[in-house]
């Protein structure tokens, strides 16, 4: 059974309400899923996994610090999450907000990890960009995700 | 009298609707303007402009082609641009599409040319990013923009 | 057996000399190659690839423009790249030139068609950056990028 | 008297003597310049400054998580700095590593606090990139971004 982590930074709720519903959909795929903050992660377990989805609110148009810092210390394991799918996703307070820097900066760091990512074409074209709680759209678009997502991580 | 380009590219119309509404409110600012397709632009004029404002739909998370063709064919004139100031907009058909990404690419050319560009607190981040045909939203982002590029123009 | 398009723009030569380094690797990993400057590509034809890889000089901080235009016109066929391997390289003419973002920008592009792309842990992250002629050092960034994405290629 | 903060994160020196190169610079430009950490800035004192010069080592193609914690926490004083200059400067360990990718992210910050920033076109385009331990190459960067910095500290 391929194993994910589904990791995030929230402070208003809105991160953390897509990070449960991405880790809910890739549960329903098949896939084993650690949710956790990424204060909470132990960094020592990241080689475990197949894959990561990993979210952070919109905090001057890219990741959050405490997400960074995650990034940061990842660094000891560099070379060895060479070829893992990883995807990412953020929420932000307003349209133009930037929110899809947000993604792509996540991604940017996981490609130099040596990570596989995919675009999606029925969704925010990076991952979920929610504009303040997760509504609706969000939820058509976390779908998207999960089965591009499951589908990858099991192909690699 | 400081004057200023206002180009852009458009198929659907929309870019060209944020491209009037931006030369009209300069316009009223007190500045020359000049308004023109990309594709009508003449070249060898713009060195005499003090700032330039540039729009382009979002395909593909960058600007359209033939707003980049305008661009690099500017490199005729490269050093010749430095300390002028500059601004980008957009228009794309969803949330989620990338749209910030297209502004800050065409702000990144500008820079390249050694201008001068001011971000904005009360509007997209970086420029305005229509969704769709342009709304109320629209009006007040293109609103800030013109009163802090028409007072940068000015300083400059 | 897997089929990918190495596609490219040059004007000093530097871009072509790297596609052909990164065509003649992957013709040695066994793929079908199909080598062709951007302006030569059918573009009816780019559903019968397995994977892209493409090039442009930086112009700009971006793609040149012939490369966006053939990335615009792809559009034709949205939705049909799905899940496809893509990689990108660039040439440019000083460090510090911002190579990084024209790779990132091409791949970008073909993350919004759905495609998939891997980060290099070993070479240049995100792609190739040729600094003038491509020399030595080039000469081991083409050969990381070949075997990852022939692996890459045939994993999907 | 315009005064400036240069302030930066680093863990091998690489980035702190950039800093001092800038700050010395800007010194000798007639500007009163406070150079610090960016751990150790009161951030009570940030509006106090007409510009900004901020550094960081490149950790995974964006800036490091300390520096990430200083701009998060300048959240405090969001519209207050709107219309500063701001330059930005970044340390890699290798060619093609995405310094410009770093410069890119830190002004951004700035430009959503309202900042202005301008690029340069006879240096790293964004903000001098050095490539290991600063040499000559940098030294005349750094010349160039201390000109033009001042020089726009002065006319804002």
């Amino acid at each position: 059974m391929k194993k994910v982590l589904v990791t995030y930074y929230s402070r208003t709720g809105n991160t953390a309400e897509m990070a449960r519903m991405i880790a809910d959909g890739l549960v329903d795929k098949g896939l084993e899923v650690i949710l956790k903050r990424v204060e909470e992660v132990n960094m020592d377990s990241i080689t475990e996994f197949d894959g990561f989805v990993v979210g952070s609110p919109n905090y001057f148009g890219t990741m959050a610090w405490p997400v960074k810092k995650f990034v940061d210390e990842s660094v000891k394991f560099f070379k060895k999450l060479d070829g893992k799918a990883a995807a990412a996703f953020t929420s932000e307070g307003m349209i133009g907000g930037g929110g899809d820097l947000v993604v792509l900066d996540i991604l940017k760091a996981f490609l130099i990890h040596g990570c596989v990512v995919q675009g999606l074409t029925s969704a925010g074209h990076f991952g979920p960009v929610a504009v303040g709680k997760p509504d609706e759209r969000i939820g058509k678009e976390v779908a998207v995700l999960v089965e591009k997502f499951a589908a990858l991580v099991e192909r690699l």
